[in-house]
């Protein structure tokens, strides 16, 4: 078999179990094993879960089993959750059970200095001993969509299309309920812990052939194992993204890392020349990283860096091409025939030149005229469009269809309305204007609160092809 | 007389004036004109106004006047909504009325070229000889908290402490409706337009003796007068921030600019020495910008760079320390006699180094323990705090906190709660967790969406008070 293969196969386990327990499974009010286990069995969990807790008969209504081994079932994935002195021993009765995967939520490990540092070594040697791989210890646990699995302390509502592997666990579980709250949803979760035995190209590995998931994104301290990461993610990426979060930029902010989870975060540089060799595309904050991947999961990828910006008003133009500038991107002209098009029904004052200034007045009507659009967005010198200065106050015309569509909002289809768009579409709007929904409804575009954030987001799916790009024109070379 | 007390005379018809005349009112529906009209007419303007229209009776049911000649009271301040090519004329039978400011929203000027340079001219030098000062043209006009007056087309319904000064009129009506949708408020708003007659360092002069603003925002294309305004913003910031967005920032970006308000942008480093000089606090985009003033007008000023970090998650210390570091911020180990404090009532394994990590079981019982708070608070080895990885479920004693408090939630009042809190107290959260206004309530912090929003506003506040410090010396080595 190949590595490949191998990984996804020990993987299958954990993210596709028939059968879940919980080790340390609790209901005593505002604990952490209380929450993993609610949650647990609020999830809609495809398999089944069984509970282990030798001081209670049963937990929630549901019957507890002392230790794992007095469950008659086969149990494909351990949960456990208790004091770190007691791993090594419940290790040893799941390989004795025949266990194929376990998380270790526990901390206790490498960041309690030499004495966790020795039973993290007992309890690989025992799980390695029965062929059991490992996330944690130290974690905030996993999700998993395939199957409605939830082992952590939040619930994932709505399927999404993002994996998320996080080294940090209370930080990933915060990043989790603040994307969540935006309408990012996710088809993974994987808080990788102190990473004793899976890796992060071993997660990467099985992502890449998991048809839910479209992008990946990361928070990363530090990796080892740096040689097979780099060669997964250059596979990965050419597949589908990976966005990540690096901390430790600083010394100081990579002390701070390894005092917490006892990780050697490395030489920022180091990680930069990584991503950028395996088209990972690296943000600095966590909005940036959100505005990626909705850029991303909702637009098309620019086939160059020409930008046009359609505009009502002049300074809106001005941010966005200063942006653009700055990222790398273009504003050029459009084409003659699209000036000639706009100069007919724009009124005089108003500019066909890129930023194209429809002006407050001169935005009358034109986003009801899919005639026009069309032609614009199909512009021969443009590779990704930016609307922005518009309001529902300049736009009238749109407050006058929502009222005119609002009992049909659902049903509205920007493929129905503007054919086939093959350039993105992003723009800048207040997030509480009325017709920013209605806009992304009509276009099928995707908006943000400022004119750099929506440049910004165009910057990286340019980067993102360019390197697609890149490797394809390699490809061809050999 | 001064020349400061000249401007300051000069500009109280524009903010405060007795009467008002509309030229150019109208109701016609969808019409710019309309909408001053009837946003001035909403408005509770203290004085009283008059519309000028010679083709109607009456609009929206008050008597309007062929000509503001006709109006037999005096008229302060007119506005003017024609079309360029009757101006002069207006602005002649202006002068004979005696109005005192006027404001030009009309374009058609210096945007269109030679023609319009011309018409600029001409303007100017009537109003010069009837000593009328002029806002615009090519403007979105002014709102004025003193006397509750609005002349623009979007309504500012709530009195704040921000006096904001525009040069892009839509764009700078767009950034006031996402402040005001986000709970910021305005004590002046102006928008300068093509700026022929008041310069930048007018307003400024003016907002420097207005006791209703406490900090300024301005949108800058470009500045003219760049001494005076450099001596003007010097003095101001001395008793007030003022926070600038300058586009421009490339070539493309400046050309931009130019074309649609024929301002020359100049070069860019100029522009950041000028700000330096002056402490004018720069910001990168509106959401920076807001971030800022949200952050001087709850928060006191750091005494030092060294910042304490509480935390309920590694990670978010993590990524506040880099951020902290990359901004010229500390993040220094907390008083011997803190860290005692903390030992005693945290678990084992959290942190009492920088960054303080209560993990998220020892969170618990810590954001109700005024004692220990008002203690780290005052720690001597801390000129500011942040609060970051904390969730509802996290310290969910918060939440208990909220049902208990619920119907009392408007009377709490940090100072009784937490006493005089000397240093700002910042954090992250996302915006939907519903203990975010709770935290904010209970120790006068102000949240922000990602840790690095936060520490950035704590570097713009330190830079300031470091430049008020640095001042301070010259002065006292005089």
């Amino acid at each position: 078999m190949s590595e490949e293969n191998r990984i996804v196969q020990q993987l299958t386990p954990l993210f596709k179990p028939s059968s879940v327990a919980i080790i340390g499974a609790s209901a005593t009010p505002m604990k952490f094993p209380t929450w993993i286990t609610s949650t647990a069995l609020k999830s809609s969990f495809q398999g089944r879960i069984y509970l282990v807790n030798p001081k209670t008969k049963e937990i929630l209504g549901i019957k507890t089993y002392p230790r794992i081994l007095d469950i008659k079932d086969n149990v494909d994935l351990a949960a456990i959750i208790l004091p770190a002195e007691l791993i090594p021993g419940v290790m040893e009765e799941c390989v004795e059970k025949g266990v194929k995967a376990a998380i270790i939520f526990s901390s206790g490990f490498r960041e309690i200095g030499e004495k966790g540092i020795k039973r993290e070594e007992e309890v690989l040697r025992i799980a390695r001993r029965g062929n059991i791989r490992l996330v944690g210890p130290n974690c905030m646990g996993i999700y998993s969509s395939e199957v409605n699995l939830t082992l952590s302390i939040i619930s994932f509502r709505e399927k999404g299309e993002i994996a998320f592997i996080t080294q940090s666990g209370g930080y990933g579980i915060e990043i989790c309920s603040s994307a969540m709250s935006r309408g990012i949803n996710f088809s993974k979760f994987i808080s990788v812990g102190d990473k004793i035995d899976i890796q992060d190209y071993e997660y990467l590995e099985y992502l890449y052939q998991d048809p839910d998931t479209r992008a990946i994104m990361m928070y990363i301290e530090g990796i080892e194992k740096g040689r097979e990461f780099l060669n997964t993610a250059k596979k990965v990426t050419r597949r589908k993204p990976i966005f990540v979060i690096k901390i430790g930029r600083t010394i100081e902010g990579s002390r701070a890392a390894s005092s917490h989870t006892g990780a050697l975060a490395g030489k920022d540089a180091l990680y930069d020349a990584v991503f950028k060799q395996s088209g990972i595309i690296r943000a600095y904050d966590v909005e940036e990283l959100f505005d990626y991947l909705k850029a991303y999961l909702t637009q098309p990828l620019p086939k160059g860096n020409r930008v046009g910006l359609l505009v009502g008003s002049g300074g809106v133009g001005c941010a966005a091409t200063d942006k653009c500038i700055e990222l790398g991107l273009q504003v050029p002209e459009i084409s003659e025939e699209n000036k000639e098009m706009l100069k007919a029904i724009l009124p005089e004052f108003a500019s066909v030149r890129n930023p194209v200034d429809f002006t407050a007045s001169g935005a009358q009507g034109i986003f009801t005229n899919t005639q026009v659009l069309k032609k614009l967005f199909a512009d021969p010198n443009i590779d990704a469009w930016f609307f922005g200065g518009f309001t529902s106050s300049s736009i009238a015309e749109i407050k006058d269809i929502i009222e005119q569509f609002r009992p049909v909002i659902d049903k509205i289809n920007s493929k129905d309305l503007m054919g086939e768009v093959k350039v993105p579409l992003v723009g800048s709007m207040d997030e509480n204007d009325i017709v920013r929904p209605i806009m992304e409804k009509m276009f099928g575009a995707i908006f943000y609160p400022t004119p750099e954030r929506a440049i910004r987001a165009i910057a990286a799916l340019h980067r993102y092809r360019n390197y697609l790009r890149n490797k394809e024109a390699e490809d061809s070379n050999y």
